[in-house]
């Protein structure tokens, strides 16, 4: 007999299971009853544990904000660690970018895409992704700051702007990959075109003053 | 009595119709009967011009691609005039993309991107978005151009990849405001990041050479 989940495990495990729907058929192809059937539990138990479609879609939200957080954490301490300053390989940043735009991680891509659109409709969705925002941000901030070249203005004002363009530079990105899109083929590649865009932004704005 | 319009004429008010619906409840809100009741003909005109779901949604991607498609030649057009060389005022690109982030254009904006997420799903509507990709890439491919500074290598590959990043950084930018983010406050403002990005891809892939 398998052994019951305790319920936060079966509330992420139906959560997973939402997210595969919403890559696979999008927002419309998410429903109680669907969960139930592609996680292979009794129907009626996403029910028991999400009331509503917007608790459900609202909980996938969070649970793909922190999966996603949790990754942007890991590659922002790699990055900042003493080895990746001096090691020749790709930062941590690209690589992560990289593995969410293809593969299984390319799944919870789409699905966030799905969600973001649909939030514009949903008030309870878009405050679970408003929640995790900030959050983001200070992290891409802390990884682009480490990507700036060492004589740029230490100005806090430039930083918000540069990791502001990288932010919507590699939006653009995972969303087009989200299509089908593979014209960035390794790490390496955008790496050089975010330190292009970071160091470009730094010396526009030094410029302008 | 209203005159009758041409048939031409009525798939584009249909497709129209279906924009807003598209942008307002998403891919699931668009019905043949939901576009005749909006639009406010007898039900079952949508039927009539467009014999399925699929067929309506790939007329819809078409009717948007050849708009957008207008509005970006003519910023085109109106960038590389001689008027446009000397004048200090923000440039046809960025004026267009504010536009299209915000107001009325924004309708246009959200369906787009409900549409191009749906595309995966719908080898139609994929089909009919990728034949005007080209076209779209040529053409931004021509106003970056215009915007590069005047020392640049005139290489086409390094053209091309200038225009490829600030592609993907207007997409992030416009699926940001697609969801209420109003972080670029300006068409000057939105130019500076633009050429600050295209000077650093430009200078980045130099420093490799």
């Amino acid at each position: 007999m398998r052994r019951k989940p305790n319920p936060d495990q079966r509330r992420r495990e139906l959560c997973d299971t939402a997210i595969r729907l919403l890559a696979d058929e999008g927002v419309k192809g998410v429903s109680h009853l669907k969960v139930d059937r592609k996680a292979d539990v009794p129907d009626g138990t996403t029910s028991f544990y999400f009331r509503t479609r917007s608790a459900l879609l609202q909980a996938v939200a969070i649970r793909i904000s922190e999966l996603d957080l949790k990754d942007l954490t890991a590659a922002a301490r790699t990055q900042s660690s003493p080895a990746a300053a001096t090691a020749d390989q790709p930062s941590a940043l690209a690589t992560l970018v990289m593995r969410s735009a293809r593969g299984a991680r390319l799944v919870r891509t789409k699905a966030r895409y799905e969600l973001a659109l649909q939030a514009v409709r949903d008030p309870l969705l878009d405050e679970a992704f408003r929640s995790y925002r900030d959050q983001f941000h200070a992290l891409i901030r802390d990884v682009v700051m480490q990507l700036r070249p060492a004589e740029d203005d230490p100005d806090q004002a430039l930083a918000d702007r540069q990791a502001y363009v990288v932010m919507m530079f590699i939006s653009g990105v995972m969303q087009a990959s989200a299509s089908g899109d593979r014209r960035i083929r390794s790490a390496e590649e955008l790496d050089a075109l975010i330190s292009g865009i970071v160091a470009g932004v730094g010396s526009s704005a030094a410029l302008r003053k």
